[in-house]
């Protein structure tokens, strides 16, 4: 047993998504398309006898990471540092979750590969209800697209080939649990129609549009993201909502041309790394 | 269209491998395992009226690239700069086959996804012989298996999930294409029988231990190699051979301790990207 391990997750903001809901958790998911980011969170994994969950130093409930402790029998205390805020949009829980397999497997030595790793972490928040595809697609990088739903084993994924500057800004929470558990029809049609457009032009500019789109359609803009977005299309800039999470983003210098002061990053190269 | 673009790609040591042939290049492949390197290929493409491609400031053939050129439609000039040594086993001819895949992508406007690109690339380097598995573990980056051959929309990816320097020294070149257009049986079986093993047990240790194997079984060592793995197993260190190449690579400090004066990088965290 080693005496800790040290985890990055990228951050990932969903762009638009259906959600495809399965009794098995490894086969739930979503199709969709997103941004990786590189702020995202650092999960630190040491055995103890108690388990702990600390997000930037406050002691935090958080479902999917002691789901994924027990599912690799690692009783431990786990500390995350976070770039980003959590319910927000930003896929921390899913950071979290994907970071505490990663490390606990090299701390207690479990033997599971990447996939496996992927698919306990992705199940567990499957079945925490706090995300559908941020863990396949933060285990992947870059600017995945999620053609099949589920983890590892069942999922079929693709990606944008390309990278960007990013800048979001934040405007408060919003329950990713409380979103799924309603009325997700609508949603998921208009998911299902931002995918086809991504699939035939899989570029930056077609991902940005068919989220706007999705977010409109879907009926989940609040006015400070209305605002936020016609804002930064007035300065013929592109920006969309973090799916789910009152979080505006923008490619390039969109959100600081119209005059916001966003937090900056870009997409991320990699997955899910240990350190 | 744009001036140009460059994408990199990591390096890849394959450890162990079987062969699959298929009449399509897309299904082709083979079952593995290696280690995508930090150290690896630069490749800078621009529109051009005649088609050039260039190695270290030495024009160059290199099949695969000019196969990828014509699917792209991409009269371009291809510059490549390559922080390892063609022929030894590093996957030299797949990064540039695939980073002139993104480039082109990019510079030509070709709106393809990442997975048309990968198969693209690796149908490519299948047609000229030069390699069966590099283009898609390079993809991927880390320390991919390969559990399926073939392109990514037929095969099965998975990882060891670590991280580790990683030292070499080239000893001299081998040809892939000579390898692989003679009996591959035995080969093959000594590599099924190595991912046996890595499924089993997806660490490091399991994926040296299983390459060393794979290198004696499969009657590939040549004396320096055989004389190098000898000489790190007696410091206690993990060596084998980079397939296919006379090239000896051994975990963290495996080759300094045994006296000899390697190049040192470490296992690459993403696979290949636009710059």
């Amino acid at each position: 047993m080693r005496e800790e391990a040290t985890a990055f997750v990228p951050g990932h903001v969903t762009g638009f998504f259906s959600a495809h809901p399965d009794d098995d958790p490894t086969k739930a998911g979503s199709r969709g398309a997103g941004l990786t980011l590189t702020d995202g969170v650092e999960v630190t994994v040491e055995p103890a006898a108690e388990r702990t969950v600390v997000l930037d130093g406050e002691p935090i409930a958080i479902d999917p990471v002691v789901d994924v402790l027990e599912a690799l029998e690692a009783p431990a205390r786990v500390e995350a540092v976070s770039e980003l805020p959590l319910g927000a949009g930003f896929g921390v829980s899913g950071a979290m979750a994907l970071g505490t397999a990663f490390a606990a497997n090299r701390v207690f030595e479990r033997h599971r590969s990447r996939n496996e790793l992927v698919a306990i972490a992705h199940a567990a928040e499957v079945r925490a209800g706090t995300g559908l595809g941020d863990v396949v697609a933060q285990a992947q990088g870059g600017i995945p697209i999620r053609l099949e739903p589920g983890g590892p084993a069942v999922n079929e994924l693709d990606a944008v080939p390309a990278r960007s500057r990013v800048e979001y800004v934040p405007f408060g929470e919003l329950s990713t649990a409380d979103v799924l558990a309603g009325e997700t029809a609508q949603l998921s049609r208009a998911g299902e129609a931002a995918l086809s457009r991504i699939v035939e032009e899989p570029t930056l500019e077609a991902f940005m549009d068919a989220s706007e789109r999705f977010a409109r359609d879907a009926e989940l803009l609040t006015p400070p993201l209305e605002a936020a977005i016609e804002d930064v299309t007035a300065v013929d800039g592109q920006a969309s909502m973090a799916m789910l999470g009152e979080t505006v983003f923008a490619l390039g210098t969109g959100l600081s041309d119209a005059g916001y002061e966003p937090s900056v990053c870009t997409t991320h190269p990699a997955g899910a790394v240990l350190k």
